[in-house]
């Protein structure tokens, strides 16, 4: 077995700002970065993983990588394979490291990269998907999987275990419908903030041609900007398709309340993001303001820890579960939260797109539909597309749903001509 | 008025892991260190802020100073006088770096450095304490100093002044009592982990000789242990004096529920961090769960932000609020935190320790007793005896309590001869 013997770790960065792709009304020029990380092994196998970031910090969030060497090097892949709880746990409790977080920022985005990496050097030992990796684990395994500290007053190991035990019998059935049909996705590219009306209605005709039954856009910059756009995109995409739209944080609760109601008679499937992310009881009282109106609270790409996502949950603060898979401490407690989410009966709705997010993540939901939730019935897995050509096993997506991965692995890997390219500031798309 | 030049950042790391100074039961072997920054200006006039870590990591809290240094160059400390709480939203706001907080973890200690050297300098430059630099602000000035960005559902600028004008009248009574007297104070000097019966023993009588009313000590590790040294303690102490334990957040809900009934003998005062510091509805059960028993919940140390402290409020979760100068976004967001407290009720007892956290937080307890809250009753800041001789305005405790500083400033610049001598790595106390 594997053992660990060095991270190296580059900061990548996309010149994303030039053409105003990602740009909402928090975060007006995002260049997209990876705070990426390699985990090598004295038999020549390696693991990648990354954390996404907007620009500025990357290098923070790779340095933060670096300072979890010491908690890796000289152990085994065997080890992390025996019980990955407990060494997701030992890796989250340097108590030094632990002080500028806890669980959170920037030295938990780090934890997202080292452990993803983990997860594909797992994947790649055994030639399996990550998402048939974790299929195929027993229901013990699985639960062994879980970090359950600070979860169990509204989850034990043994309620999670009673969870996923009566999907064993049918789980075979689920993995041929996901091989046979895909994942139900939905798409964001047509909806950036710094996108002209006309490019709008094109991108809407081409989601429409595609496939797509799931669109989502951003607000809450300009009121009237917004209701104006909304209706462009309803009179090309019609009434019964979905429509979400996306805030990215701009909003107090007051605030959040009164403008969604103006965007109400567009019938938005979920409110995104319509306040600070680490605001449970503000998301639960938007909540209970947009009920009555059929309007869902969605939230989660910057939910920083499994103690943020269960309080969600106890606070009945979201109807949409939206993990990102490198904001909390990567696979192990994205397992937690799917876990969670199933107790508390909210679908799982991932945020993607950045670099290689929707690569990472589609294994999460394929793994929530086969054992966790057991249906993708109301549950979609968000799809853009930037920056897929960059990754070794990029994603695929056909007719609006994404194709389960074949290649052994996380999808976590980059294009070595990509990472030299993109290297900041060296790479050459910086140095030209 | 002086015009900002340039950021000179300093990892400073004293070794107290040698001696188990500050040792507890999720915080084994801190190293107690500073990332230093000094906000240098065209005038010579220069601001000193600094966050606490306790170690590994501290290096990427000084990076994360750096990169706001585009922030700040060329911006003068008229613009932050004229509008504070303007300022330190755009210091929060670059889009880029609130990727990867926002408003915590590494990048929040950062802007709490910064935002602290920027006080001092304001305070040095107009020769007063920062106390009382605060305390002379009219109500007006004082709330400009807040971003009410995700607080206006609990609390709005017009609120805030409405809270703080009826107090103007006696504010000057207040401030010739502090002056006079000194703001109470506690001790968790005795109440360390690593210390044996026989020196905690004698802690406790050199603190009742002291004069200290009010001891806190460690717990979370064994329970047998924790009610071996709580009996120690109150045979030493007494049944009139108060006495605080503190979990450092070892427990989970459940858990710390039980825990703390079996210490209840020894009638805490609070239980201070009984789980993890993002777990606003775990605190409330906590709380429901030890009402009957009089004893209260504290937390607030790890408290990410304003909007953390908010829920804390909104929940009913604590019945302490433990601020820290350096966690959350510095001066500005601390008295959002202050105001917010007042509307609650909930009196305000600081988390200090640490590296200069006495010298700083010192000053918001006496802000929040002259102008916010307007008492001190029932209210107490934390003390340690560690490290104090290497500030260049020192705290000075009599009695119990902590007098007044006089010295323009935050009292937050460190003497040059200890930077130099604890510099991590290449100071002498390393290097040796």
């Amino acid at each position: 077995m594997p053992r660990f013997t060095r991270l190296s770790v580059e900061d990548i960065r996309f010149p994303t700002s030039r053409q105003l792709d990602g740009s909402d009304a928090m975060n007006l020029d995002p260049d997209y970065s990876s705070a990426y990380v390699v985990l090598h092994t004295d038999t020549g196998l390696a693991g990648h993983g990354s954390a996404f970031t907007i620009g500025r910090g990357n290098d923070l969030v790779c340095a933060a990588i670096k300072a979890h060497e010491h908690l890796l090097v000289g152990r085994t892949l065997e080890e992390f394979i025996a019980h990955p709880g407990a060494f997701w746990r030992r890796l989250n409790s340097d108590s030094q490291l632990r002080w500028i977080g806890p669980d959170k920022g920037v030295v938990h985005l780090a934890l997202a990269a080292l452990v993803n990496a983990l997860w594909d050097l797992y994947a790649k030992t055994v030639g399996k998907p990550l998402w048939r990796l974790l299929a195929d684990f027993t229901p013990a395994q699985f639960v062994a999987c879980v970090d359950f500290r600070y979860l169990t007053d509204a989850l034990t190991p043994d309620e999670a275990l009673a969870l996923l035990q009566p999907l064993e019998a049918t789980k075979a059935d689920r993995i041929a419908q996901l091989e046979a049909q895909g994942y139900p996705a939905y798409t964001t590219s047509a909806g950036w903030l710094g996108y002209p009306d006309d490019k709008i209605r094109r991108l809407c005709r081409e989601a429409i041609a595609e496939g797509w039954n799931h669109l989502k856009i951003k607000v809450g910059r300009d009121l009237q900007d917004d209701l104006r756009r909304l209706a462009i995109i309803r009179e090309e995409i019609g009434w019964e398709r979905k429509l979400m739209v996306d805030a990215n944080q701009v909003w107090d609760v007051p605030q959040a309340i009164a403008w969604t109601r103006e965007l109400a008679r567009f019938q938005p499937w979920w409110i995104e993001e319509p306040t600070s992310p680490d605001d449970v009881l503000g998301h639960a009282a938007i909540a209970r303001a947009l009920e009555p109106l059929g309007i869902g609270v969605a939230t989660g790409e910057h939910g920083m820890n499994r103690v943020l996502f269960k309080q969600l949950f106890q606070a009945r603060a979201i109807s949409f579960c939206q993990i990102d898979s490198c904001r909390v401490g990567g696979v192990n407690e994205n397992l937690a939260i799917l876990l969670l989410a199933a107790k508390f009966g909210v679908p799982v709705c991932p945020h993607a797109g950045g670099v290689g997010l929707c690569e990472f993540v589609q294994h999460l939901s394929m793994v929530d539909f086969i054992r966790v939730s057991g249906t993708w019935a109301g549950r979609v897995c968000e799809f853009v597309d930037h920056l897929h050509e960059h990754f070794e096993d990029p994603c695929r997506i056909q007719r609006g749903r994404y194709l389960a991965p074949t290649r052994p692995g996380h999808s976590t890997e980059m294009r070595a001509a990509s990472r030299a390219e993109f290297a900041f500031p060296a790479g050459a798309a910086w140095s030209r």
